[in-house]
């Protein structure tokens, strides 16, 4: 295959300078965009709002479900005598790497989508495909579904012997992830006896909840999800960090770019503070009837951070309550998109459909390897001037068009530049995304950190599956109107 | 691995009763979630513009660009004492199984979207790690972007002597798919001198086009895109027909359950025609602000058909004119989610957040296989519950809370049922949504298959890469207003 141009790119990297990630917004303003874009003067106007949620964040953080704010930090600290979480970590995920041809993540929500995007993100996106060797890890799959036919794929895949599994589970009680680990739990038993334990790895609370007392009673390693880090704000603690040691990611880096992020974001000042504009100007195109908010980046790598992202932004702004008591119906519809592939999706809503979204791109300055498009097809004029461009430049070329296009249509963009997919911008990425949210939840003055609208959900199923204690429920599901045969073709 | 209590099921399938794909929107409905809901009345006052919408539809079928309403009839039809097209692709498609161990598709859009979505729905879930023999058929890969890292990654898991490239492009002149085309076609030039065209197939124009032209010269073979096919609309054609016979997936099921729910679509009421019944109440929740459209199928197999409908949808949708020259800003925004997942991402927003918003779930009756929960954590009542219960029951179960959630919430939606996922239920699927959309687009009085807004990106990539002939756009973009780095954090 000694054909193909391959430019591998070298980012030149001066040690006093790490490559940090920006927030641009110029195409969220009337300057670049006419009427509907953002003026100084609404900034200046939302001064106390802005500085408000910056405070309420500040004065929160380490405390209550503020926690996560402290992971940059305190995973990497020894703890007392103890050595720290990450080194235990990656102890662990030595001796799995060691032991394991696969490695299965059990978990639903938070569990599942950290875990996923940072392995696409850091890792080949053909891991999998890889030839042991080339891969340095285990297989990896993140099973985040109670679908039976895919349980059934991964158990024609895999080979129990050299699998081990990390059920992911804060509460201990989450149906979908409990199901599945005690289907395994079962079959590992049954095929290691006293063994079993060895396949498992259990990441949950350290008191509270079945799981943590099934793996105390049955001898599995666990790994501590902190109190007041909820499941969507927990990639940078071993939920995260424990998938991601097992995959030979540079987990201190993860998290050192996670706090260099933090670092930035110490003002209430949005000249300095990227994830305070970014909430504001989100902020303020929502209050102009913006409901939805499109996450598109602009490389495969980076596909799975704008699923995560969609959690985040959904789950915690998605609220009919502030915090004050006022019902309301808040929260932007995240929607995932990925360039340039959905240009041939999307782009044409967006380019003509209604003024309803922000679309944010994210770019990557300098990719892991490039290849040069050849001069072999000169006498044709539509593919021509292709030749001897990279797919490189063509990527990025595109995504400069389209942010273009978009701005001649007045439709509110912004982007966040990466100059490079590695851990460090990866940390700083994904914690720009999460004091984002927690200053654009105090901007809608809600509570950005709970869930109570998934309960009747959680409720009517158990119901319907005749748990103890659930009659009144079903009695309630039972008096609900019955479907009609005339709505059903 | 004999501990798994699975069980397979076997539909109980009579021979003269197909399965039939169905539409329930009783949930649309006020009688089930109130003054957010429609009523009867809304129907009897729209009858005259879903009417002219069906005859729109009607009339234009087999015309212009609703051609592909005769793709589930004439692919199957001999082409005077030619063989059929499906003939042809079957034969075509025996000898890519027998000679090939990978099989990439080189496209974007309509071109990559519907192959994947059939593949997802109708091969097994990992199909790529499972071994040849249990294959039956080569590795399968769509190359739908053009990063440089996929590409790498790409040629890092291949062998490209056992390696067949299906490049499809109607046009032959997509930027994207033609660079690839061209890394590739270089590549095997060198490997294979005269035997490279062996290694690929082109589906494209029957006449018009560089890859038409290029792949006459060089004899490589060819399947047509037929005139009057649009890539959104494409799957039942050789785009999608090709792909999904190379995987072994019955191809003339696919096309009878289209032509199935096509003949079920034959008169404009909404009791009989389920696609009219779809487009009707997405068009009146459309009329009350409901700019959001979210598909979430419950079953990982159909997850990928979520992708394919947002393309369809969105594109066909998003326009800023009408039939009449009026300008308006008009198109939902469609979403994907998948079950039960996202309910751990997205169903807050959805129960809590503004009404802004319509649901459409996809069920699926009969799973072709189950897991059965074992009963080995009495002691938690947290999960005991779940004891001997089958995973299929738990997504069933979930699905149907999470329904009724909404419903209490007084949230609009509506759940199209497959009896079972197979060729011919999806073929019915892919049909039904094709001709909402057609209906759809009729009842908003525009353009339903254009893509007018998709050019102006097109037009500045062509200039930002110095193509002759884009010099005024290339002096448009350069008097744009330039980014302030007041407005980068």
């Amino acid at each position: 295959m000694a054909q193909i141009k391959k430019k591998v790119t070298k980012p030149a990297k001066v040690e006093t300078q790490l490559p940090q990630i920006t927030f641009d917004y110029n195409n969220m303003m009337a300057s670049h965009i006419g009427e509907e874009g953002l003026r100084l003067a609404d900034f200046e106007t939302s001064k106390d709002d802005y500085k408000s949620a910056f405070n309420y964040v500040k004065m929160h953080r380490g405390t209550e479900w503020l926690r996560w704010t402290e992971l940059p930090y305190n995973q990497l600290e020894k703890r007392g005598e103890e050595q720290s979480i990450v080194s235990e970590i990656l102890e662990t995920a030595k001796q799995i790497r060691k032991d394991a041809e696969y490695f299965v993540v059990l978990g639903i929500g938070g569990s599942a989508l950290g875990p996923m995007a940072v392995f696409q993100a850091l890792c080949n996106l053909r891991h999998n495909d890889l030839k042991r060797a080339k891969r340095g890890a285990p297989k990896f799959y993140v099973e985040d579904n109670v679908d039976p036919e895919r349980m059934n794929s991964l158990f024609g895949v895999i080979d129990l012997k050299k699998t081990v599994f990390n059920v992911i589970t804060k509460s201990g009680s989450t149906s979908e992830t409990m199901s599945q680990f005690l289907i395994i739990w079962d079959i590992l038993k049954a095929e290691f006896g006293d063994e079993a334990k060895n396949h498992i790895v259990a990441t949950t609370d350290a008191e509270k909840g079945n799981l943590i007392k099934i793996a105390k009673k049955e001898g599995i390693k666990t790994f501590v999800v902190p109190d007041g880090v909820g499941g969507r704000f927990s990639e940078l603690c071993p939920v995260g960090l424990l998938p991601a040691a097992v995959l030979n990611i540079d987990i201190k880096k993860l998290l050192k770019g996670a706090a260099a992020m933090d670092k930035r974001c110490k003002d209430a000042d949005i000249k300095t503070n990227p994830a305070l504009a970014a909430a504001l100007t989100s902020y303020l195109a929502m209050k102009r009837g913006k409901n939805v908010s499109v996450m598109m980046p602009y490389a495969d790598s980076l596909k799975l951070i704008a699923d995560w992202y969609c959690q985040l932004w959904g789950e915690s702004l998605g609220k009919n309550v502030t915090l004050d008591g006022t019902a309301v119906n808040v929260g932007q519809t995240p929607v995932k998109a990925l360039g340039v592939t959905d240009q041939h999706s999307q782009i044409q809503l967006y380019t003509e459909g209604p003024f309803d979204k922000i679309i944010t791109f994210i770019s990557v300055e300098n990719f892991r390897s490039d290849i040069v498009i050849p001069k072999s097809a000169q006498e044709y004029p539509n593919v021509a001037f292709l030749a001897e461009h990279t797919m490189g430049e063509l990527i990025k070329t595109e995504l400069l068009a389209t942010e273009y296009a978009l701005m001649k249509n007045k439709r509110m963009n912004a982007t966040i530049k990466l100059p490079e997919v590695s851990a460090y911008t990866i940390g700083q990425l994904l914690e720009f995304f999460m004091l984002e949210t927690a200053y654009a939840g105090a901007l809608l003055n809600i509570d950005t950190f709970n869930q109570p609208g998934v309960e009747e959900g959680k409720n009517a199923t158990y119901a319907l599956f005749g748990r103890t204690g659930y009659e009144e429920k079903a009695f309630e599901i039972n008096s609900a109107p019955k479907k009609l045969g005339a709505f059903i073709v």
